[in-house]
């Protein structure tokens, strides 16, 4: 048996019963992280030593006959935006590929390493945390570990490329526009994009901070509560931070779908996904019990000001950098940041301006439902530099296009759970769970009864041998079947 | 005696053992106003029908013995960009002179009319609420009642000069970046600029949502305090409001100034303020016994953020009509309006971040201090039409440079009470007393002690004869003396 194919719980009870040692968790990650990144390039940076130490100091505990934390020796990673002392925070550009070392870590890699999980590495991404492919000039492309030619989606692609291939447990990524949910649907496991505020992001690199969210990925409903769960906590250090009292989900993960009134979005979401995005709707429909199609207006203007309020911010946080520096710029962002930095600023006043009222009419919904649903993704992933892809008989461009059912969601800044299902061509698909503000206990409720169900399930990515597409089309069948 | 000697309480004790009616009261405020408003031109509508109507409400409940609301039968006016059920919210601006009737009260209006106050009618100020002198190029100047030659502050200058008048007992004002506060320190009397968020604004006309305050004006702290808590309340309409219990500050009015440690601030606002300024400055330090001189850095980049703040959203506010009618617009902001819609938007994104920044750096001062001293404008009224003031041998233009104190003050959102001073002169100037955010009370008790030692006072203006500056010199001591 894999270590993969402990749950975290599985693991603790090893642990706890000496089954297993942290070390020879920590070890064997390792060796399989040396041995498999190279063909999915997710880690950017490996942090073998405290991973070992942070190991032996619970196999000191444990030893001593001391209580083990919650999440005691599960292996994982980091977005390479996150800090983590002694390394240097990349946010995936060479731009700060000599910037001095982080001195502590992230709010989020301290909480964790206090709930006793052992921190792996730091993960590619697009550069900034711009762009919905980690398609990344400086540092590579990450693959999908379902199709080692086939994008793993991004910005957080490495975070989920990470999870995917089963290499760890869970990892941490970041979402403005979908960062989070678009890897997680492409890579076929579970995302949790928490309410804009729920979890602080110091420590974090910024990119947007009016959108800006972290959350986690893993491959079961379970490990992915506890590690929500784990997350939250108030930071005095993060003004951007919601005072909302931490509202821990796990008890509430196996209530079952009794009470959860959903709901699907049609129109915009309908209309820009193509049959195997709808096919994954209509199963999680029927298996929920959501009749109703809702048509939400204006979704076009909720992607443009996110739109707009991305190019300013990300325009305005570069711009000095732009000025000085251009030519260390990732070439797919720089003139988008320029562009963005001298967009007149009465759009950007527009935009944060039609942001209140649509969080106003679409706050209205959840009298009437308590999770809503919607393809995550337009389609399944696409090859690493294919530049156009049609949806529903419309051509649309890859990079921008793969987050326009994530963006008006985080737009509106509601929780969402991001789960997989299997396509009929074999590779996965995303849908999104969306609940109302800090309601993030039902997404993870109702992603729970899909996995139960079967719909969702995040089996382990078998690497398949890059550049063989038919061998690749099949992967994921494979995977779920054994 | 007059009307305008008997405070709030006294009024009301008036009221309940019948030496007054309502309705005596309603009738005699409306003669004075027809009497007196053309010398002052502080109002541009009158609700006498409404104003008799509530009075008679008032006296049929004190015959029929019920107890009277607390602010039965006191004469008020607002600003004409609060909406009033009926009338015509104009913002000072011709813009609007055919815009539909408001349906609706204000919720301030709403309060203070279920507080049993007796509106009079609406207020004259710079249009759109962009500027500090009340030069209406179409509802004409405002006059200070101290001396009809010179302007009576802005933007919320005919709520200033209409309860310096003493023709109101109150009357309510806003204030993006020193409306109240100007307009209150040039007329001599009491304004309270609360905490950004604390009273909803919603039923007034905006014009910076990140910046719009309302508030108060009165001639002593006690009805200045009674105003400000019937105005408390959370309203679930005005999504910007802060989610802060009311605290009623009138309890706590008397406390005196044991445990208030005061500061004054230097630098920025010794540079930019005249001698009258400093004085005044000096002379309320010595009676709080504030000895330290607290130099804040970068005030004139706050200033300048206020200013792009202002601008951007404004620009963005008038766009659509600065495109299709820039005929009807107000000469002295049509071209300021324009530019503010097409700053970079890098720029207001900058000076959002500069905000967050410069308020967790200022609001750290309130861990050693309760109240800060600054002069609310660098000098005492200028002249109508004056273009360029001379402060500290500094020619500053007059319009922009009135704000020039309060603006950083407002752009960090903390509440503020303006206490008025006399000058050597004989003009009237104000000071700020600076708390930290819903520390209302604390501001309001602080003004009570330089108002009980007689260094801070509003007396009554007798209107002086228009064109006749010796005259009007010594109108502030001479009424003072009375």
């Amino acid at each position: 048996m894999k270590l993969s194919e402990f749950s975290i719980s599985r693991l603790q009870q090893a642990l706890q019963n000496g089954e297993l040692s942290a070390r020879e968790i920590a070890n064997a990650t390792l060796t399989a992280i040396e041995q498999q990144n190279p063909r999915i390039n997710a880690w950017t940076t490996i942090v073998a030593d405290r991973m070992r130490q942070q190991a032996d100091r619970l196999d000191r505990l444990r030893r001593e006959g001391q209580p083990l934390p919650p999440l005691a020796g599960v292996p994982y990673a980091v977005k390479n935006l996150f800090d983590v002392a002694g390394q240097r925070t990349l946010a995936g550009a060479s731009l700060f590929s000599k910037r001095p070392l982080a001195v502590r870590d992230a709010w989020a890699v301290d909480k964790l390493s206090q709930a006793g999980a052992l921190l792996s590495g730091m993960l590619n991404m697009d550069a900034y945390a711009y762009g919905f492919t980690t398609e990344n000039s400086h540092y590579g492309a990450t693959r999908n570990p379902h199709d080692l030619q086939r994008i793993a989606g991004g910005s957080s692609g490495g975070s989920a490329a990470a999870v995917a291939t089963g290499l760890v447990h869970f990892s941490l990524g970041s979402d403005t526009n979908g960062s989070i949910r678009v890897p997680a649907s492409l890579c076929g496991i579970f995302g949790l994009k928490p309410t804009f505020g729920r979890l602080s992001r110091h420590g974090t690199h910024p990119f947007v901070a009016s959108l800006d969210h972290i959350g986690p990925f893993a491959r079961s409903c379970e490990d992915l509560t506890r590690v929500y769960d784990a997350l939250q906590g108030h930071d005095v250090e993060d003004a951007f931070q919601a005072k909302v009292a931490p509202q821990p989900a796990l008890a509430q993960l196996n209530n079952g779908p009794e009470g959860l009134r959903c709901a699907v979005l049609g129109g915009y979401f309908q209309r820009f996904s193509d049959n195997d995005a709808q096919q994954a709707v209509a199963t999680a429909a029927r298996a929920l019990e959501a009749s109703e199609l809702l048509e939400l207006d204006e979704l076009d203007i909720a992607r443009s000001a996110a739109f707009i309020i991305t190019a300013a911010e990300g325009g305005n946080r570069y711009l000095p950098a732009l000025r000085s520096q251009p030519e260390r710029f990732e070439p797919l962002s720089r003139e988008r940041l320029l562009a963005g930095a001298i967009l007149p600023s009465a759009w950007y006043v527009q935009a944060q301006r039609f942001r209140r009222y649509f969080q106003q009419k679409v706050l209205a919904l959840f009298d009437h439902f308590d999770l809503l649903i919607a393809p995550a993704t337009p389609c399944c992933a696409t090859l690493i530099g294919q530049e156009t892809m049609l949806v529903n008989g419309q051509t649309l461009p890859v990079r921008a296009s793969m987050g326009m059912l994530t963006q008006p969601i985080s737009f509106l800044g509601l929780p969402v759970t991001t789960v997989p299902l299997r396509t009929s061509g074999g590779l996965p698909i995303g849908l999104q769970l969306i609940a109302a503000p800090f309601q993030e206990a039902k997404c993870l409720r109702a992603a729970r009864v899909l996995e139960k169900m079967g719909i969702a399930t995040a089996p382990v990515a078998q690497l398949e041998i890059a550049g063989n597409p038919a061998a690749s089309a099949c992967s994921w069948s494979s995977t779920h079947d054994k």
